[in-house]
């Protein structure tokens, strides 16, 4: 996407910004495309980000390096100063950067933790980012791709964070006891054999829940108890596909997702989606062959489409008629808040095709990192040496207690609570964006789970409103940023199940002036948001 | 290995016994190498042990067929009858078979719970052995060695079973009281935010044990918790080395290590060990480009030598020199009965080429999967990273215990009375060996750790010694099973932490009969252990 080589630079302007700046000695030019449509393809704030990011990365900006002062960097570079500004933004809030008004900008002592970057930003060029650093610390070249920062597997709290529930509202005391109960009397049984694929009443337990309430087709001996759905996710890549493999993802989709299978290698081919889920007949015209598909049928990530029947349907018989897995990544349909729960897409797999994959980090919270898998018969005993290899399970100290939490009904009533109390919140947030946000064109999303999606209108972009609103504070991913091909996609990815419905609300109010205010590419920016460092 | 393609077998004996028993329908030639010098390669039992576990793995021989009868069999592959009864008591003993006295043997049903096998059994033909099975549940080629059978990560407790501790003796009172505290009043800081390295307070903890004990030099964000040692094995096989990458690893050696360094494509390269470790010049002959050396300096598994000052400084100018990495895997080295604690090979490493690794499951116990790795700066990134694309981090819930154990010296004092436990229970394994057991010839590794090695005269072979002492509930796995290469290598693997000292000594009188009574090759059998299951 870049073009040219850096002679549109005029040399004498380099070597002087050079001099003045050591951090750009070692940085060489970078091209920038100035000719391309800005509303099709890479705004030069974002080819610029994406070079500093790349050169942070491979070493050649060095940590806590000083970055060049706006005003150079914009002489430099050859572009506006507020191009550097908003790219300096997003570098600031990934982390890659640190600073503040008036104190300078400093390359990032430690690695950031990423923000949610789709594969244009993250996996897809990530060996390459990290080439040069990675052969400077011994890293393999799988490693550096998996090292690459890609999505935060463990949130923090903030504003719409996604997929967080509220820990104010579980129930600790109980937990607490439910802990210490099963090492009281039976720690001698706990504390030996294992089977690497969980500890047997919580297999059981978690059978009989999705049975009855997902209609999914299992006996105990299917379950596996892993750490988390992002395990699950890796394992079923590693045993799964071999390098090279064509496999589906929905377009767009969860970034773990795309980790977990860069990770093994796979070649990851972006199916669409509509609003009856991935579109399977465009998957069998980009890759027919295709081993794998991973979709989210409940709730697409992040649409929030449900899958319809007949694609339900036209995806399990191009699965059996291909031999190819379907990984069902169910991961927050437990929160339905309007008609009956959905079941799962494996209960229609008469063919033993489905893979479901479920997470309690939602219900219970993100530190438990407890998930499970449910596996057709033939891959139990797969997935139990790969388990054996990957990491000999999970503890059974975390399960024991999820056991007596679920089997003493805990778990239902605290998730009956939690769908009421989150339906409240979903619609103090879409109330507040109502009457606050006048740029949104469209609400996607809010029928299940624990986000939406707010479509912007073609004033403003996403990913610049994502970069302004986390520096009030505010997680709200840009929709465009899960999506591995260009997009004309352009949203906010708002979760509402961490904070109580006045935070919300206040917070949809900094939203709303973030985007009166400095929500347009070409807007001046006002004067407190302007960086004071230069020189 | 096997040599011919089966036309040593009169056709109508094969007619004949297929029609008879239709499992053998299915099966096809099994071709054996008759010319072979018997103590030099594979025993004809064991060459049919493998070609049956094959058949069994692969599919030909269908999970709950029906062996056929020893007499038919012996025919069929025209081999003794004590020929076939040896094979399958080896495939009983390992899971691939089930039967009783009179009753039949049959396929087993499910995969076995797989003992500790060498690479020559193991991850070496692992992919071969599933091709078969592998196409019909549609693994991937990478899928099908991961999930080929290799070890135990959480074995059983039999008397001698290795690397167990006793659970008995676990304060598991105090265990549940600590298990609870840290979420009555802090459980909503310890639910959400979470770095994936591990609790931090865990993590300082460990940093200041490891320093005080082990002369490890780290830092507390050096550290990394992890779901057991084996996770850290395969998470540094994946992030450092590429397919086709050659490693040293000991010989013989942990079938964990192999497990994981073939699971990441790794070229394995068996390197000798002797009384002072690792042969580093052997190993720079043999690949002197190695990317990574898996050693256990302080208590080389399974032999039990410790690593001379000298062998280390040369491990080390090897790895500095040639950019490669060494993995210092301190599997059990808190046990050391005799000195002060040595030293870890991390503490004299001033290049940051030393990858240290350490397990909670000996001191506290198996199922709790917490394990650490310590590495260098510079990779703390890259290890971050990487736990987020395998797994997103390991379960807080167990953490939070383990430190306040740490933390108010339960962890000190506990290891101070194991060590002293376990130092008697070695003393009366070894005065039982001494007292029952004639044809033992030496003994090795008994300063330290939780297990012996008993070498065998050459009347005995180690593999059928440890067959037959299986059926009798014995975990005594034979020591030719560690190596990768052929070897002459004859002994047995005996634990002796799991149990007390009289249920020890009553193991080694058990082990003392079948040694006494069957374990030469071609022993007659005794009439009880004969099938009695023929047409």
């Amino acid at each position: 996407m870049f073009g040219g080589t850096g002679s549109r630079f005029p040399k004498r302007t380099m070597a002087m910004a050079r001099r003045s700046h050591p951090v750009l000695a070692g940085l060489g030019p970078i091209p920038l495309d100035r000719t391309a449509d800005r509303t099709a393809v890479m705004p030069l704030y974002q080819q610029l980000y994406k070079a500093l990011r790349q050169a942070i990365l491979d070493g050649r900006m060095k940590p806590g390096a000083r970055m060049p002062a706006t005003r150079i960097a914009a002489q430099e570079w050859a572009v506006s100063r507020n191009t550097v500004v908003t790219a300096y933004d997003l570098l600031l809030t990934e982390g890659y950067v640190t600073g503040r008004v008036g104190a300078g900008t400093y390359v990032a002592t430690a690695l950031p933790d990423p923000p949610p970057i789709g594969s244009a930003d993250g996996m897809a060029d990530g060996a390459a980012n990290w080439t040069g650093r990675a052969r400077g610390i011994g890293l393999s070249r799988r490693g550096a791709a998996l090292a690459t920062p890609v999505h935060p597997c463990a949130p923090a709290r903030r504003p719409f964070s996604l997929g967080v529930p509220d820990p104010e509202v579980f129930p600790f005391a109980l937990w607490s006891k439910l802990l210490a109960q099963p090492w009281r009397v039976g720690g001698r049984s706990l504390a030996v054999s294992a089977d690497p694929l969980g500890y047997p009443p919580l297999r059981a337990a978690i059978a009989d829940y999705l049975r009855a309430m997902r209609a999914v087709r299992c006996e105990p001996e299917q379950v596996v108890i892993l750490s988390g759905a992002q395990q699950a996710l890796a394992l079923l890549a590693q045993l799964l596909l071999d390098p090279g493999d064509p496999v589906w993802m929905e377009e767009p989709g969860w970034p773990g997702t795309r980790s977990a299978l860069a990770g093994a290698g796979a070649r990851i081919v972006p199916v669409p989606v509509d609003g009856e889920g991935i579109d399977v007949a465009e998957g069998q015209r980009r890759a027919p062959d295709a081993r794998m598909a991973l979709v989210t049928p409940s709730h697409q990530f992040p649409l929030g489409a449900t899958m319809s029947l007949r694609r339900r349907a036209a995806l399990l018989d191009w699965a059996v008629a291909r031999d190819a897995w379907i990984v069902e990544d169910d991961y927050d349909s437990e929160f339905r808040y309007a008609g009956p729960p959905l079941a799962a897409l494996q209960g229609l797999d008469e063919a033993g095709r489905v893979l479901y994959i479920g997470s309690f980090s939602k219900v219970m919270f993100p530190t438990l990192r407890l998930g499970y898998l449910v596996v057709p018969p033939d891959l139990v005993d797969a997935v139990r040496a790969g388990r054996r290899h990957f990491d000999g399970g999970t503890s059974v100290v975390p399960q024991a207690a999820l056991h007596r939490f679920i089997a003493e009904e805990h778990f239902a009533s605290h998730l009956r609570a939690m769908r009421a109390l989150y339906a409240e919140r979903r619609d103090a947030l879409l109330d507040a964006l109502r009457q606050h946000v006048e740029p949104i064109t469209r609400i996607d999303g809010g029928e299940a789970g624990l986000h939406i999606v707010a479509h912007l209108d073609g004033r403003h972009r996403d990913v610049e409103v994502a970069s302004r609103a986390a520096r009030l504070g505010l997680s709200s991913p840009p929709l465009s940023s899960y999506y591995a091909e260009p997009t004309a996609a352009n949203g906010l990815v708002l979760g509402f199940a961490a904070h109580p419905a006045e935070a919300l609300a206040a917070a949809v109010r900094g939203l709303a002036g973030v985007l009166a205010g400095a929500g347009r590419t070409d807007a001046v920016l006002p004067d407190r948001r302007r960086r004071t460092d230069d020189g």
